[in-house]
Order: structure tokens, then sequence, then C-alpha cells
């Protein structure tokens, strides 16, 4: 299609009758057709993670030759797509993972949500994915939350998961980046992550011989191929009682990440100093907003030290021994923190005594996040969505 | 879904009018539908690889409840499915490249085609998508195959590309084993890959900062998430004027892969034998059929030795300086051998004297293969389809 030019153009467009690509879809071109017949709302709290969704979806395609058109809001409807595209066959796909939450004051708001823009367009970048302005996409999702705002749930323990996705859809066996995309967005209402509204405690497996990311490769990306490829090892973690993988790394056996989750210690270090430490982001740790935002609140608290290092499942078991390990917990989206008590490593089980601990570091941060996710605290990390 | 049980069961079906999960779909409930408008089957010395399809596909659905339902053949068409399906989200998906060839006989035969069930079934354990039986599911695609005979090529440069895939198609957003998966086949003619008939040399970009697979990975499955993860590398050897990434591997070095292809050395080796090598299959190469063949073939000639070890980038450039290198070539179902001439490593660009030296033993292995696979010789490697 022949498009005049409506829009910046960076690449030097011609102008008039010339044929533009589009650089950018724009929040302003929305076309918002929402569904007419509504499903009923369900209880948060019973709701299984991401298996219900809501009436409506955005939706913008994009092709090599034309650029973006113009985004939609539209009924939530399946995809059809030619069995060749290379989404199916060579996984030309990302993802993003936010969420929408309602506050104490009526008010919904996102959680840092530019953090999720500029690590969906790391993400398209290494998957060789079209490029987007991130003010706009996020104005487009704002606007479909809106036309949601109902699927938000009334409560200060759930909220609305949404979930960005950009697949490649050329539809050719060639490996190559495609010359056609679709970028979507889904929303899903999510309860509480501990039913019980306490934290429940997760044990772990720690085997070297699954590896989640390396160097050199797309871990530090939200590609589909990272998740897929774990769920083999998540399998064997549940047959031998456990509930998540502890990702290891290197013949030193580097603490990584645990399933989905970026992993804290909070101890006595070597040194004999009180630290709260995660691994750095060094090319095989996905920069994750919960992790961030807990290296940021730490850090402004200045009451211990703060450090993004290496850690080895032997430093791990001599301070075990030395009693220097006070809490262990996971970060991400879903379940904002959460606590660890079991390593099962090379046929031993490490106790973790987080729980034993409170968990004192652990629950600060679920209070001091969800303070400011749910709008009991002003923050300049809350974006307000209506 | 409730069934009577009709199949064999492995694991205790209760018969009757109990609920049976089929553990297999079987060749002889293949319902063939095919289309009734058939598209005109184009001039084979001008494809582009993989975009041109056949009028047909074969279509089989899982469930976990249900297991396999019976397979179809009918008119390619799009796929229909919900914006949460895990292939979009987590890339739970894997392929298989086969061909089937038109012999100087007038018969259409396979190529060694239980390789790629073997692999196949392989890379459904490793994705956690669900099993099948391999000769079933060889059986289904021959007779995919009898009904678009007339797209295999009436040429012995050319030949049908077969792309079985296996997709997970759980409709929900937990990281975990899909529930409903789509096992689908389509077929694409494809024409010589050199289009003039005669080899052209490619030119390798080899960089420590890619990696496509590492141990603990998933690099020896046909698994989507090591392909789409690698066009990024790809475009940067382009950009630098090579063709295809030389994968390399550790602080060593060490050579891997091509592109998509396996890798083969032949050269007089450190202690002065003749030699052609391969990296072993130990987790990070792909262990290709025309790899397989090859060195088969090799084992079989008994002229020199054969070897299925390390190569480093400076057991290369030693050699390369001793003059100790004659061949070095791709290997894969596309091209069957594929010669390189160049590789630029680390800023220095090797001249690789393949076309200097015939390349006398890739040819003799892509007209012995040719041979078999176009039916000019017998072999137990041929599986004739009709």
């Amino acid at each position: 299609m022949m498009k005049g030019c409506q829009n910046d153009c960076a690449a030097g467009c011609m102008g008039g009758a010339a044929k533009h690509v589009t650089e950018s879809f724009k929040a302003a071109d929305l076309i918002i057709n929402p569904s007419t017949t509504l499903k009923e709302k369900p209880d948060p709290n019973g709701l299984v993670f991401g298996t219900v969704f809501t009436d409506n979806m955005l939706f913008v395609e994009w092709s090599l030759t034309s650029g973006w058109e113009a985004p939609h809001i539209k009924p939530l409807e399946n995809l059809s797509l030619h069995p060749a595209v290379s989404a199916f066959h060579y996984a030309v796909e990302l993802f993003e993972g936010m969420k929408a939450y309602r506050g104490v004051d009526g008010k919904i708001r996102f959680f840092r949500p530019r953090l999720n823009m500029d690590r969906m367009l790391r993400s398209a970048v290494r998957a060789t994915l079209p490029g987007f302005d991130k003010e706009e996409l996020l104005e487009c999702i704002r606007k479909l939350v809106e036309v949601e705002k109902e699927w938000v749930p009334y409560s200060t323990s759930a909220s609305l998961y949404i979930r960005p996705t950009l697949i490649g859809t050329e539809p050719s066996l060639g490996v190559k980046k495609p010359s056609k995309a679709i970028l979507y967005v889904i929303l899903s209402p999510v309860g509480p992550y501990f039913s019980s509204g306490t934290f429940s405690p997760i044990s772990l497996w720690a085997d070297p011989k699954y590896v989640r990311a390396w160097k050199g490769g797309t871990g530090d990306c939200k590609l589909g191929g990272n998740y897929g490829s774990s769920i083999y090892a998540q399998r064997e973690a549940m047959e031998l009682g456990c509930q998540q993988v502890l990702w290891l790394y290197g013949d030193e056996h580097q603490i990584t990440e645990v399933g989905t989750m970026n992993l804290f210690l909070y101890w006595r270090n070597e040194d004999g100093e009180e630290e709260l430490a995660t691994p750095p982001l060094d090319g095989i740790i996905l920069p994750g907003v919960t992790r961030q935002s807990i290296l940021d609140l730490a850090r402004k608290w200045e009451e211990f030290k703060v450090s993004e290092r290496y850690i080895t499942m032997s430093d791990l078991q001599a301070a075990l021994k030395e009693n220097r390990v006070k809490e262990m917990f996971g970060a991400g989206t879903a379940c904002v923190v959460c606590p660890i008590s079991t390593i099962l490593y090379l046929g031993e089980n490490l106790h973790i005594p987080t729980m034993e601990n409170g968990p004192q570091i652990a629950t600060r941060f679920l209070n001091q996040l969800s303070d400011i996710q749910y709008g009991r605290e002003d923050s300049e990390w809350s974006v307000v969505v209506s």
C-alpha cells in the first residue's frame, strides 16, 4: 500500500506521493472498535495465572514495504497465520510482562512501564523484529487498559497482567529477518500470587546439567526461546519434589536466576558486611523491573551494602555453614518477591533460613513496592492510567 | 471428548467406555480431503527457498485429555490460534527438514527419513511436546507426498522440501508443558542450491561474541529458539561482507557449525595424517543427516582418517600457515555440501584453498549422495515413496 508521508521520518522521506515506510505506529491513529459482547469478570481470588483474558486486544501489523499500519483496539480473537511463519519455525518472537493496579484511591496505575518499553525495544533489536516509538506503544497500552478498566481487579492483592507480544510473520522458510510482523497486547486479570495472602516459601533444584542462558546468547532479552527451553528442567525439578529451577552457570556453579525470576541473597558476606546481592547484568541475566526496583530502594535506604556481583554455590554453602545467610528470594512481576526455603544441590538439601528471619527484608520490599503500586504512597515510579 | 479404545495402549487402557488417551496417531486413520483447486507448479529453477508451497498439508491435533486426533491431509490453510498460545510466547516449537527426490527411474524417494523421525522425537521430548510413533508419522508424510507427487520437480537438481513442524498451542501464559499441540507438515518445491549448477564457495564470519548453542542448552535439537537467535549475528556477518556465520565456542574458539549447516575440514592433521574431521555430538552440535551420511560414506571408503573431534581456530590457523588445509565445507539438507573459501576472524581474512583443491572431496560426497537421492545408485538409505 502507498501512503502519504504523515510522520516524522528520520530515514529521509521523499514526501508527497512518495512511498513512506512508517517508522512507528502512533497512538493518535488508534482505531478503537471494542467488543459489543462482554464476558463476565471472574473472582480474582480463584484465578490461575494467565488463563482468563479480557474482551479486547491491541493489534498492530508491520511489513518491510509499508512499515507500521494504524494500531487497533478490537475484540480479542484468534490470529490467522500461514503455517510457514517464522514465529512457528524459528521463534522470531518476544514478549513483555507488566501490570495495571487499582489503587486505594480508585486510580489505575502502571509501575515503571518505561522499563518494560525499553527492554521490549532491546528484545526487538536482538530478534531482528521491527522497532517502534516506545512512548507511542505505552500510550496505546494505556488506552487499551482504559477501554478494559473494569477488568482491573477491585483489590489490593490482585491486578491486571499486561502481555505485549511481538512475533515475526514472514511466511517463508528462509532463516532471515522477517519482512512481516505483528505486535499485539492481551490482558489477563491475575489474583494474589500467594493465595493465603502470606508468603509461602519455595524449594529449588540446582543442577549444572541444564543452563538457562550463556554469554553470546539471548538471556538478557525477553525472547520466547529462553522460556520454552526451560520447561524440561522445570519438570525434572518437580519430579524431584522441588518447585523451581535455580539456574547455575559455569564451572564455578554461579547462581544466576530462579525459574523466571531474578534472585537476591541477603547475608553477612565473606568480609562480615551486611549485604544484599544479586548477579550482575553481564549478558546472561534478565534485567527485571522488580530487580531494578529492589536495588534502587535498597540503595536509597543506605542501611546495608548493595551489590551486583557473582555468587557461587560454594560461596553459599560456606555462608550457610557459618550461619551468615539471612534471606534468599526471587523477584519478578508476578509475585514481587518469593522467599526461598530449600535448595537441592548435588544430592544435598540446603536449608535457607529465609522464613526464620522474618523474612524481614523480603517483606519490607514487598510492602514498599505494593504501597507504590496500589497508590498508598506517591512515587515517580507510578504512571496513572486513568 | 471421550473415545472408545481403538488403539494399542501401552499405558494400560481400561477398554470399553473408559476414556482413552491416544499415544500416537495412526496412518491408517488418515482422513484425506485434498484441495479441489490446484495451484500452478512453478519452474524449479527460479525458486527462492521455502517461498512456494504445495496445495495440501498434513495436520494432526493433540491434547493432554484426548491424546492425538486422527491425522488429516487437507488444503494448505492458515492456522487459527489464540494469541496466548505457547508457540508465540515461549517458543514451544520444533521442526524438521527433509526432501523427496524424483529419480532418473521416475520413482520418488526419501533419503534416510528415519533419521529425521528420530531427531524429531528427541526434539519433542526436549521441548516437552507430545511423543508419537515415528513410523506412523513417516507413513503419513509418505501419503502426503503421494497426494502431492506432481509437485516433486521433474529434475535431478531440484526436489520437494518437506517441513514437519510441532508447536505447543496451550492457550495460557504459564511457562509449562503445553496441554495442547499441533503437528503439521508443509511441502515446498526447491531448486538447485547453486543456480549455476556448480559450486559457489561462501565466505564466513567467525566472531566469539555470538554463541549459537552451549552445553546444557538445546543446540542438539531442532528447536525454533536455536534459529531465531542466530539471525542477528547473520545480519552482522552480511554487513561485514560475509555470507554466513562460523559459530565458535568456548575460550579456545572451537569451530562448531556454519550458519545452519554442520562443518567439515579435510586436511593433513597435526600428526601428518590425511583426515576428514567434524565436531563431535557433545550437546552443542545438531546431528545432521547429511553430516552422518558423509561420515558413514567416508568410513566405508577407508581411504583417510575420519574423526569427530574438536578443532579450534588456532589449529586451523596453524594448518593454513603450513599448507595443510585442503577443503572446508558445510553440510546440510538444503545444499548437501557447501564449499568455504574465506573466514574473517579477528579482523583477518583467512583464505581456505577449498576451490583450488577441486574441491575434490566435497564434489565426491555431493555426487555420491546425489546418485543415491536421484536413484542412480541403489542404497538402503533410499525409501521409495511411490
